[in-house]
């Protein structure tokens, strides 16, 4: 079992349910887990260890409470941070670049999902706002419950959004016109049509519900060959950016030693004899 | 409001029916708005300029008529143009290097739709073959009415379309195979399959509908912040083409001087007092 | 016609049902068509001679029997082949290097169905399973029928996939979610899901309907221009991989000679006269 | 001969001193050839023009006087144009925006020497400073005189170079160590040092002898198929910035028209009957 | 000045021995400054911590004593780190696994030299085997002294370069030819060998006289505005990896805010007047 | 010993002069030893023998006789081929077509040399023009004899060179400007020349010093380890065409196994005590 001393950060709940399976959800309830500063720092670290942790085979990303997450904490972004602290008369060049470092900051907390080695399933549940939008299309897998309200919300408050979601939503997979409608107005959707586009594959009734068959999901996952799941994802991501030539030799250089792995042989005899493999950590 | 003067191009009518909207309208409707040589150097000038022009910020993008587009002139690309000038004995390397400048031509007033700098929102009805489908490609948001008969048309005149279509469609997140199928037989299709694969993302019941509709998405769009709704096409674009790695350095450059936009301060503000904010132009 | 001895490979059997047309067949039925290191070899020889052979201009594939097949061979896998050779201290830079150029030859097989010139229809029914699948995503239009049974097995037997689907899955519009969900669990899923997300575009009641149906649709390509289908197949996928602006620079180098083709002035004479042309082999 | 009355563009002298032979010379010798905003425009219109025109097949690049250019005129620059506009209190955003725009401008001045279909000779003789600089890269080859003095001036005047000089130092094979400390430091590098490191490939005397060498080869290349010159320009620069295989795939679909030329049928008559060829226009 | 007291790091020395300019050394003199552990890992976090102190503006690296570093300290990688844990029976890909995630956490040491926003000016000096090239290539501009003795000694130890030789050096502008016979043979080179390919950008008699004149360049740079040093590193390195036309969008992005810098009205002043201007940090 | 009746293909003779390394010379002394379609296939044949031939590590590449290569063997290219049979009336596109499949077979046997896994080392000696500059820009290191005359003749003959040369001189670090001057006009460069800009890295007095030392270097890297050279060369070419983080993560997905090797170990130890390794073969 991972040991949970180890992801103890602010804003962030990280808990160990199940047999490696990991729970992280955004901790701050009463603000509707809105992305304060330390949501951001938080991914970043939890996500870099999950990654690396060989107790952890696939992950849970759900909020705390109620919502997934309104999206950025607009009062403490506006408190702290470059983006407030306009001084008068400071010279734009500086003030900047200071804000462009600031953006890899908060790019780097999501990236971190998917640069983490293990699948990640993001279920998203009450409001799904802003940047919870940037946080879910990191992710693996999404699913939803039925009272999910979207909204890719920066036009809204005047902004383009720039941690991710401009950038991952044209490779997911779902219609270019019906995405670009949704950015330019910022307005809600629901469950219903985030599913009818492939926005999430599965709709749930209830938070419940969600979370219980994204545990089962989960769960199903981290019974398999983690050399195979997690070869999976690497290769994937890489290949989604790349052309197909450059996919393969990724492909060929990534998986020749791994079909070496012991698990082949144990997951091709428990088929054989319609047994259960139990698969070494990575 | 934008100078009407300035958009007095042949075969193509632009008009300015609300504030901060343009209306491009094809305007050859006696030849069922078919693409003669005029077409694609006018769709050029005009976009170009809308793309400058501070008092637009959406447009939508019709044909005058029943009919949207039926594709390329046929008769004017036989009389006239170098693919027609087939003088006797001259040398296939200077032919072909004509055509391909002729073809560049075609390109850059599709083009001229994707580089705009505001979002097009084309709607389409009665007729919408061959070139009708490059151009629509090009747009960023596709609507269309119940009664539109869409093919892509080339093969069926003995062509692999070249300005546009085969290059976009890979990219618009429809099925590769169903694209596939609808390019090799030339086989109509109708707004229902075109809804049902995303290839438009919204069918309405007749061409008023369809315009009425699409003007209030265009007037909608046109309320919000340009800073915003700008940049989220240029960063969306970009990034469709290229490594969400890639993507990220390029918004996080494009963007950290955009944050600091008074229509930030705007925006936040009239979201709390639930006002409505006025930007100023771009 | 097409000369059938030059067509005489073990493990894929290939005939020349009508005109212009070729089915090629998986043609190990007693081993449930699984890929012996003959499917993959015997698959390169085969297409790389269809695509430059002028009697053919579509092609269908299928399996002979009730399955499409079962993916990788696992018994001959296991007893031929360097992963079978695990040689008592044998280097280990030494055999990756050796499976390493197995897996360029294995993924060869598959790449021949895509680098293949003329369009590649693949009919799955029955099992589908692991490379049958790679070899499914190599093709250009994608049919079913309801009795299908598709799975990504990889994950299964310990492996992530290395013969093209975790390369080409992400680019054929499909949803990404959706796609990660099929790879990481190995489920089976079936015609309905297939067709909804657009991994097939099109399901039949029977094996029978699926391949009368596939031999309508490659007939009626076979009619069409060459010239036109296969610039367009080459056009597309070349596109796919690369950015808007290469894939139209490449466009009109490619396509600024083929559009001075007889095959242009006959399809547009038959398109005025309401005749049917014949065109000259390629 | 081409048509001088087409080419009277301010600031910008072309004449065509000798049968498919242009010469081009920024004409603000009072001004050090400083480049106005009349400059860049004219460029790009001069150059879009010799482009395509079919009496032209090689062209001159050179200063009227004695200097090359002094790069940017940063009086004109900051009496007009965006940067200047320092408007008290404008929004940051749009200010940028124009900016950005502008700089599009000046980039396409001197993209459009590159993406001139012609060969380019720069003769640098005096000063050749700062967006001369960006402007020379451009070339396709450079010769200068004894006399030239070098700066990257840039970074003296608190800026970045935007239009060229970063983008394509990289890409001219030459010491990457030497091109970052002469970015870095703006200082000053003879015709002697740019020789060495391959910076310019040829060092003349005198201005008149740079002139004069540089018609021997405009001449001597204007000889030349311009298919085949032609050709190999486009092929270049293509090829720089992208992978070996598209490169090759790109020349197989721009080349296989190509080869088809008389002027290949006449090149080689000539060169078995020792004779010299006229080619025709292109 | 910087504070010292944050880059208290094992195995790396760093000093402010000048305004603005910063000196790393890698601080094993026993060891031939061979790369240990930490050396990289103390890389990553001191160069991270330079990249945004804006107490520095140029950084100096070198080695502590006679010897720049001998590379790979080949006993602590034998005895440490998953190189040398050769457990009996391990899995091979979960070795491989931990190999792999072990050889990203070496060139991250490596790549925080080229991602400090700083430039750095590396000199070699004694031997430089090996990682001592990886280093110096990550750099931007490399010096020597004459007594160096440089190799790729990587073939030697029966390896592949794999922390950015490999990666680097087809990118720095020197003959190709000339860099594959150093890398496959594993030879030695000479300061003057260096220099005359453009390896090194210059060579000085002694590791005096290299530090000295390292330093004055250094000092040079760090009076200029540290808003243009910055940027050109930056679009620098974005370019090199990229095409022209993406390199001139990046730059247009990043520049159009920076040249609103108070720099540019400082440096043009002080150009006009003849003074030296003060930079404010960045 | 390689065994040579593997290696018996007209126009290209194979010899194995020592332990692990293949001479490789084109074989047509009378006729210059031009390139004749037996040329380009028996190349792609006999390099993708010796690529994957556990008894070869090194090549060497030369011509029979005095010359190395006079380029295309111009009367067999119009006397067989599909350049030459200019049937009357034939279709435009038909031609292209088979035009281009048989470019992508001339740049097959060149690129056979690259894709090699072995390094190869030209000795280019005489005449080497046009296809015979293809052919060394292909291989690893170019050597020289300074009788050598040199010429990228293609524009000579009213072609721009279609097998690799456009595409790989501006990879090779050598000045762009003086490679475009090269090109365009077609004109004789010498070894003095060619050594001097870096495209050859040595020049020999006569062939017989060339020849030999070119087999002293081949001899050298046939008693490095096979893994650490082909993983060399494969990194290399790889990267040159990518990103660096592309290179960087291509390469910690290849070495991580390879470093694993036993080379590794035998290298280190002989490398102690001072003894030579043996490898083992790859």
């Amino acid at each position: 079992m991972a040991d949970p001393s180890r992801y103890d950060f602010p804003a962030i709940q990280t808990t160990f349910p199940a047999p490696f399976v990991a729970h992280v959800e955004i901790n701050r309830p009463k603000n509707y887990n809105s992305f304060s500063p330390d949501v951001f720092s938080s991914l970043a670290r939890v996500f870099d260890r999950l990654s690396e942790d060989e107790n952890v085979r696939c992950i849970l990303l759900s909020g705390v409470g109620k919502h997934f997450s309104a999206g950025l904490d607009v009062k403490s972004a506006s408190t702290s941070g470059p983006v407030s602290q306009t001084t008068e008369g400071e010279d734009i060049a500086r003030r900047t670049w200071k804000i462009r470092r600031h953006m890899y900051g908060y790019q780097d907390g999501i990236n971190a999902v998917e640069r983490c080695e293990k699948p990640v399933i993001v279920c998203c549940h009450g409001v799904a706002y802003g940047a919870a939008i940037d946080l879910a299309l990191a992710a693996d897998i999404r699913y939803c419950s039925k009272d999910v309200r979207f909204s890719i919300k920066e036009v809204d408050v005047g902004l383009a959004a720039d941690v991710g979601t401009l950038t991952r939503l044209p490779k997911i997979g779902i219609s270019y016109s019906w995405a670009k409608e949704i950015v330019y107005t910022a307005r809600d959707f629901t469950a219903e049509e985030a599913e009818r586009v492939g926005f999430v594959s599965k709709v749930f009734e209830t938070k419940d519900d969600l979370i219980k068959t994204g545990f089962e999901l989960a769960n199903f996952i981290a019974t398999k060959s983690p050399v195979a799941v997690q070869s999976s994802k690497a290769l994937f991501d890489f290949s989604r950016d790349r052309t197909v030539q450059d996919g393969l030799l990724y492909t060929a250089a990534w998986n020749s030693p791994m079909v070496q792995s012991d698990d082949v042989k144990k997951a091709m005899m428990s088929g054989v004899r319609k047994t259960k493999s139990t698969f070494e950590k990575l």
